[in-house]
């Protein structure tokens, strides 16, 4: 078993969250939320999850500026060093990218005998080779790897994910990290699909090529219609794609030098600068270079040495108001009120959610979404909550981001 | 004419209007509220209509103690002994032998030479014949109402309808007061009626009868159901009951004296007490003791000298959210938007009030009321209207007061 201090977590927390709008807002994305009610928001429930085994100082969340603030009060714990923060919005691979650039230098400024002084002080950028009297940072190629400061195993995760067994789901992680740290595996999370939803990416896999519960990927698939998402649940192959993956700093270090190199090769020219008071000005000029890439299209669909540990710890990406519906505790007549009282009438299969306090009286609706926030209210039927981006942007346009 | 300086008036504000919840609530009834978005309330709408011919020091409102303070801050330039306060919920008949005796104290107190502090002097409650050195208070019947100073025409009127054509409510209201000047008649306004409406009550008049549009009223019905408002409204001879009342003092003061001694009598029992500090402790014991009766039945439907003015100057009790979405301007689509902003999509025929500034969504829902105020919503269907009493009882019930 791979030792806590060689434990990494990268924490995606980056989004703007409009599809919960206007229960999330573009100033308090849906993960800042205290989405059920229990005193928790689900950043702070991701965080707790990962604290068994991951060290606080080990955890790493990368967010948009604007957030920072708010990460800091909801983790007191953490450093503001941990808070890493993207200039603009780059999708997954460039966000992932950073995180493990960060981590990387970490590793090697402890593994080289840098200083943070020693970093900061050096001239421009810090391209692989730099020197400051007889220290030098090694090539790419020339990273000893084996080194013991050089161990990371790094989960990376979104922060607005729900997941109902967490000790099951610390075991699967340990599990994987004791896989990626022996071989040079590229593990991710598949769900065993319990419906036909359309609105996950699934991952097809070798389920006889598999030991011990862990299995080569054969393809990943984007999100399928209904007719095909029904096929993939039939065949028994198919797992949804959770978006949390496992590798070591080694593994994902060398899959973007090689896979996304046009993203990888940025975050080299500054190595060292990470952790330093240079860090936030050397990533402002080179984050907004980067292409936006996902990391399942830049990563995990050209990787040959891609894994999945199937697993069931009952998990929900919270995606759609519908996926919240679900989860949640009802009423005889199907209806879920959440944070507020409610009283229904002739109502059945609504989800009801107001601030905090609130009560709603709700006569003669079935099957809405019905959610009130800073000035805000939407009244809209649950199955067309795919609109609710299209009406996000028609106020944008309305009323000036007033009501963003 | 009648001289304004004799014009009276006396504004009925002691509704609760939860039929209006939640946008109304017990804190801040319906007359209170700025109905319409125009920066008055009812109430300052109702003051406002009167006052090019009724002088501010004339008009007197009639409500509970607990809205006496935002009624004086409504209305800054009428004086706190202008607001008669009801201890106790009684319907309309008490509320107006309150403001008449009131009214009669007043004018008594004048044309018999009384002062406020002799008044407040007099030992006990003050009954008729009290004396004070050489002054005393005439019997009833002996009360001289030719005095210049016992002339008062008064009319009578809810403080939360909605009057459209405020000019030619003023030309009807100096018709009748004209009317009642010169006849011991106790008028009423009638509206042609424009529809079936079965929330109503309803006047027959002798149409072959009138003199100057003024006509002898044959009957006062209940609220129709509405195949019985369909032959009303066809008939030509019915006119809907506004509920404003116009008569002179002497009439009016004889009217309760022999049709509703039962009322009457209470108030008389301190005639001279009314606008002294004894007052509110005079009310406060004889009010309650006040049976609970309409005007309407107590006296409109017993009296042999009532008359009506058919009138049309767009009234409407605003008793219902249907004819508050009856009266407001719509869009394409037939929605209302009252004090908040309101974007729709596949939804017609809706009514939305939120607290000011707010915005709503609306998606997928037709003919709904959507109302939101001090922390309740309350969506229903517009054609259950009804039930909303229901949901504020059971709301009672269920939060013992918190979202009354």
């Amino acid at each position: 078993m791979a030792e806590s201090k060689n434990n990494y977590c990268v924490i995606m927390a980056g989004g703007v969250g409009s599809r919960f709008w206007p229960f999330s807002r573009e100033n308090k994305p849906k993960q800042f939320l205290d989405f059920f009610g229990t005193g928790r928001s689900l950043l702070q429930m991701t965080v707790d999850r990962f604290r068994p085994i991951v060290p606080i100082e080990n955890m790493f969340i990368v967010t948009n500026i604007s957030y920072k603030q708010m990460i800091l009060e909801q983790i007191p714990d953490m450093h503001e060093s941990q808070i890493l923060c993207e200039p603009a919005r780059r999708n997954t691979a460039p966000c992932i990218a950073y995180a493990t650039a960060h981590i990387r230098a970490l590793c090697l400024q402890r593994a080289y005998g840098w200083t943070k002084d020693e970093c900061t002080q050096l001239e421009g950028y810090t391209k692989e080779g730099s020197m400051k009297g007889n220290k030098s940072l090694p090539k790419f190629q020339d990273i000893d790897w084996s080194k013991p400061e050089m161990q990371a195993n790094i989960v990376v995760a979104a922060s607005d994910h729900l997941i109902l067994e967490e000790e099951k789901f610390r075991q699967t992680i340990l599990k994987a990290f004791d896989f990626v740290s022996k071989n040079k595996a590229i593990a991710t999370l598949g769900m065993h699909p319990t419906r036909p939803e359309t609105g996950y990416g699934y991952i097809q896999y070798l389920k006889d090529n598999g030991q011990d519960d862990i299995y080569p990927v054969k393809t990943f698939t984007e999100k399928p219609n209904l007719e095909m998402a029904k096929v993939f649940l039939e065949s028994g192959d198919f797992l949804w794609n959770s978006g949390i993956f496992i590798w070591n700093l080694q593994t994902i270090s060398e899959a973007f030098r090689y896979l996304l190199p046009e993203v990888a090769d940025r975050f080299r020219e500054g190595e060292l600068l990470m952790g330093t008071e240079k860090e936030e000005a050397f990533i402002e000029e080179i984050f907004p270079k980067c292409p936006n890439i996902s990391i399942d299209y830049g990563i995990m669909e050209k990787a040959d040495n891609v894994y999945v540990l199937p697993s069931s710890f009952g998990w929900s990406d919270l995606g759609t108001w519908g996926s919240l519906y679900e989860l949640s505790e009802k009423d005889a007549d199907k209806n879920v009120s959440l944070h507020s009282s409610a009283l229904f009438y002739e109502a059945t299969g609504n989800i009801v959610t107001l601030e905090h306090g609130k009560l709603a009286v709700v006569q003669g609706v079935d099957d809405m979404i019905v959610a009130e926030q800073q000035g805000v209210l939407l009244i809209c039927k649950k199955a067309e909550e795919q609109r609710i981006k299209q009406f996000v942007a028609d106020v944008q346009g309305r009323f000036e981001g007033k009501y963003n």
